[in-house]
């Protein structure tokens, strides 16, 4: 397996260093630095980042190819809801009640530790001791306390707050940064909370995810797709999680940006007509048991045979796990430092089914970066429940099939008057009954006169009704049933677009040899915020003129590209790019005004070609567009070699 | 001047069917309708909408257009900053004091109405029916009163809290609803807020505007254009308003997409080094004089006159608002439906100096989608202020000047056990004295033996500091200067993206002569949803294969197509695509089979041209890229004529 702490070259990977490259080259900074930094600020910016020029273009371009690879590919139906979402729907939705995280108060200092973080901190301090307790004199650890650490850890997300209480209790665990007692565990909701209009009457939370806008427009975009199934709606948008104690940098922040698919299907029919594209891709797979028995080596297995043997659940999770390895390994990822792995039970969202995540190797461990989740049809039922909006596909049978069915049949003379302005409710409640409810309904019914149904909710705010004999009737009839219905069930690929982008910063930065001053991100051409730097070897006007015609021709060809007329070596000019992982240099210098000749540098090798402009726009076009290798322009170009650069 | 209520054909402009038209094809809906048609929903979602698909390419198309016009133009640096921000920062740049609207509580209701909207209501109302109430039997207006309320209006922006409290009781004005008498006007701040993390001792906003991120980084963004000046940052991001009751569909929401320029400049040097490929252009300017005569008739005037004449108070200025109206003819605004109105003293922004709003012709009357303000130093001076940070440039002078000047010096065995962790920010604070408040205080030292100076903020919360002269003196000193200092000025063109999609929607819907039922959308190629409609005339196996080989073929390129192969007639798929704003359309048919022959069609003519595969493509490849016209793709084709289509 590879190593989290070796670069791509072999050398040890170094975050100190690391992290300074990016901040130096400004791909991003705390945001509000300047107020932290100042005596009287007493809030909290923690994480919150800002994304400087680099780091902007960077996420615009790994944003670009997640819209081409996904939603092109696929005719995705893309949307853009509001981020501002009325407490009523996410109540509905379950996230009020359960999307929250377990905290420990510090008994002395007051302040908040995230109980799950709290317990691996100290565990893993004390396995790297090999000691008890933080301290050195404490006792030795014997193996079974090793073997039992390591089993807590590797299923750490499966505790709930019960679970972490009796660890804390058990193990003796405290506050690492001052040895303090912590109180048991309490729930904290991770949504942002606010309220809308002049009337504090209404509460509204910042959306944990871009998925329940999709949802509630499901009609809508089932209209717009002509009611054709299976299809996807796909979002991209900043989402919001108050994270209790954001520690780790970029990779646990409280704004996010999420790029989040939907794909709707006929939970009869979770086959997928493009499955055989993706079903011989290998995939580290690390499932439920193997964590549940205390392991966390995963093993490779075609998709194929993970669908047929079962270890994934059907072919339209699979497809989309296959999908996603293959958008990773065109951002450039580590193929080496990637692994899928199922969630545990008590792991899983409150919505999720079932789910896989896909998870980057980087310094801080495995960070996972996509989730892939069956959300089943728990969120259009729920919302199709409490509104009484139908959320469900009719389908036309190819056919009219005979079928002896329940059916249940209210007396509206005399619900319109009992029920008033809710009788349509009460009636849609009734229609929306399934075959086993109704039987149940029907000899409970017979026996006690009278059943209880549940409704959408009422204008007094109930979500239940009592009905008696005299008002509803249930009996078996005989029908042609010509039309299907049924709630599809949700796939969901779900992206944190600035995790993907730090790990992969991580994974593509090394240094040149024996010189780790002199840093390198070897991002691909299509990510890389800029493609091309143009550097005049001098301030001479007429050198200065020919920079600006060249930049202005690579724009025209839609090439980002950054003109460096400063009066810094030219070494200088191309560690600085080097850093900002600009693949292609041009230099322009005194033979370009006599021969019209350029020459162009590549980032990784340092070598150089020296050729027409015409010839050299061509070499840039067909390195971007994949029609040239650089090997082949080294071929037919004068090469001058990576002599080692002046700095 | 081109009437609101035409659209570009000429006929009457009905909203109802337009907006039938939009939510129809799915462009936008309000946010969770579902919801909202509940009986139990008590909340607001007012000022809340979701783009579906048509919607979010064309605002994503709008915004590349931008990102391509304005960023890559011009090297400027783009950032993504966070929308959640600490209330310090707001506080000091004014927000939370000052970003407030006037709202009347109605006295029986209990509900809030904006006050300015409110006067402007009544009285719009009072002049269509020529009455001094909003019952008819109240008194006829005479001509003085009319002058008097379309003086009022003409100045509507102009008035604050007392203003309005003036004219409600002055006018009888009351809410237009239901008569009920109304409250004085009080502020309603119009930020969400919320808390950070489990304590709530740490209250945040979200960001009215982007441009506070973007100020607050600008050290290190000149840093990181290695110290050169003038450039400008840029940021695209969702921001927020809690508008207290908007109504006017997509030109009042509380959640938006803003695109915003921060120009920094010199203040001694406001000219532009590109002035003069926009001098030339004439803008309708509406400036601030003519408004507050009364008067709303713009005058056109080319920008090289209006700087000159001062009218346009610099270059710079000048420049954007020249780019500013490129950038709409890019997008298809109608050129006769733009002007440009300088805002009136009490309307502008507390930070702006000046400030000129890109107005678009709706049916709602003009509407400000761009605004473009000189915030001069105001932003940057009050956050360098408050932490104590120097935002400033540091110009290196082509040859040090001699200068007599002022000079203070802190006693610092003194100051630092008297002002012990504030010494340095005390220290700060006197080095940031300029020349003239240094001239006043040398004089009041002298008199009275000591001062109060402003700081940044001291560890108690205080912002000012008592310095005797046994601290402090001031004394005339003659030096060599090598480097100016300056606080750069601000311009800022500022882009409202819903706005601008709804006006350009308005201006650019129409219907077919003698059918109000089949409308079209005439967007420009560039920025229409998708490019090309594919309609196979069967759902023949071999014509689908086809389709989606060319939709792959078009992708390939770039280029946003969508098969239609539902059962409606052609006719009807047409027509669906018009109303999405569809350029072109290729329809397969059995010909195809046999000569590999395409049709194409123009939406806007219905001119439909035959060729082979490749022909076609080329000529969709040449709309696209400008490098050809429809009229000679019609030259060089097999003409088909705009024959009625089937419908």
């Amino acid at each position: 397996m590879a190593s989290s702490t070796t670069t791509l070259k072999g050398d040890e990977f170094d975050r100190q260093l690391f992290e300074s490259v990016l901040k130096r080259r400004f791909f991003f900074t705390e945001a509000f630095e300047i107020y932290r930094l100042s005596p009287n600020f007493k809030g909290d910016n923690r994480g919150l980042f800002d994304y400087g020029p680099p780091g902007c273009a960077l996420q615009a371009n790994i944003v670009d190819m997640w819209r081409k690879h996904f939603v092109l590919e696929e005719n995705m139906l893309e949307m853009d809801c509001t981020v501002v979402t009325p407490e009523l729907v996410l109540k509905t939705s379950g996230h009020v009640d359960k999307f929250a995280d377990w905290m420990c108060k510090d008994s002395v200092k007051g302040d908040y530790l995230r109980a799950d973080h709290l317990v691996a901190t100290v565990l893993k301090a004390r396995l790297a001791r090999g000691t008890r307790g933080l301290v050195k004199d404490s006792p030795n650890l014997e193996q079974a306390t090793i073997d039992e650490y390591n089993g807590i850890l590797a299923k750490i997300d499966n505790y709930d707050g019960d679970g972490l209480a009796e660890l804390i209790k058990q193990h003796g665990i405290r506050n690492p940064e001052n040895n303090n007692e912590v109180l048991p565990p309490v729930p904290f909701n991770l949504m942002f909370k606010s309220t809308i209009g002049p009337s504090t009457a209404a509460p509204i939370y910042l959306r944990p995810e871009t998925a329940q806008g999709q949802f509630l427009n499901f009609k809508k975009l089932l209209d717009y797709n002509q009611g054709s199934m299976p299809f996807a709606s796909a979002s991209i948008g900043k989402s919001y999680r108050n994270e209790i104690s954001p520690r780790t940098g970029l990779l646990r922040v409280r704004e996010f940006l999420l790029a989040e698919i939907e794909h709707y299907v006929d939970p009869e029919k979770k086959q997928h007509p493009r499955f055989r594209e993706v079903s011989d891709i290998v995939l580290p797979l690390l499932d439920r048991e193997t964590q549940l028995s205390g392991k966390t080596t995963s093993r490779t297995i075609t998709i194929g045979q993970a669908v047929e043997s079962k270890v994934i659940d059907n072919e339209t999770l699979g497809y989309f796990m296959g999908r996603i390895m293959l958008f990773l390994a065109k951002l450039g990822v580590d193929q080496s430092k990637v692994r899928f792995r199922q969630h545990l039970a008590n792991e899983m969202a409150h919505y999720a089914c079932d789910c896989w995540d896909a998870e980057l190797l980087t310094s801080y461990g495995w960070v996972e970066c996509v989730g892939c989740a069956d959300r089943s049809a728990y969120d259009l039922t729920v919302h199709a429940r409490y509104t009484g909006t139908s959320l469900a596909v009719k389908e036309v049978l190819p056919e009219p099939v005979k079928v002896e069915e329940w059916q249940a049949t209210l007396d509206k003379k005399r619900t319109g008057p009992r029920f008033k302005k809710d009788a349509k409710v009460v009636q849609s409640a009734v229609e929306a009954l399934d075959q086993v409810a109704l039987e149940s309904l029907a000899a409970e019914l017979e026996k006690n006169g009278a059943v209880v149904i549940e409704t959408p909710a009422l204008s007094d705010g109930t979500m239940n009704v009592e009905l008696s004999q005299e008002l509803l009737a249930i009996s078996k009839i005989t029908r042609l049933q010509s039309i299907r219905e049924y709630t599809p069930n949700v796939i969901e690929p779900s992206f944190g677009i600035g995790r993907i982008l730090y790990s992969l910063l991580e994974q593509v930065y090394w240094h040149r040899p024996n010189d780790a001053a002199r840093a390198v991100l070897s991002l691909p051409l299509a990510v890389a915020p800029n493609k091309v730097l143009i550097a005049p070897l001098s301030s001479h006007p007429q050198l200065n003129a020919i920079s600006h015609r060249l930049s202005a021709r690579l724009r025209k060809m839609g090439i980002a590209n950054i003109i460096d007329a400063s009066s810094a070596s030219i070494g200088k000019r191309y560690a600085r790019n080097d850093e900002l992982g600009t693949p292609l240099g041009m230099t322009i210098d005194f033979d370009t005004l006599t021969d019209g000749s350029v020459t162009l540098r590549e980032r990784d090798s340092m070598v150089q070609v020296r050729g027409l402009e015409d010839e050299v726009m061509a070499a840039i076009r067909g390195l971007l567009e994949g029609t040239e290798t650089w090997e082949q322009v080294t071929g037919r170009m004068e090469v001058f070699g990576a002599q080692e650069e002046d700095y």
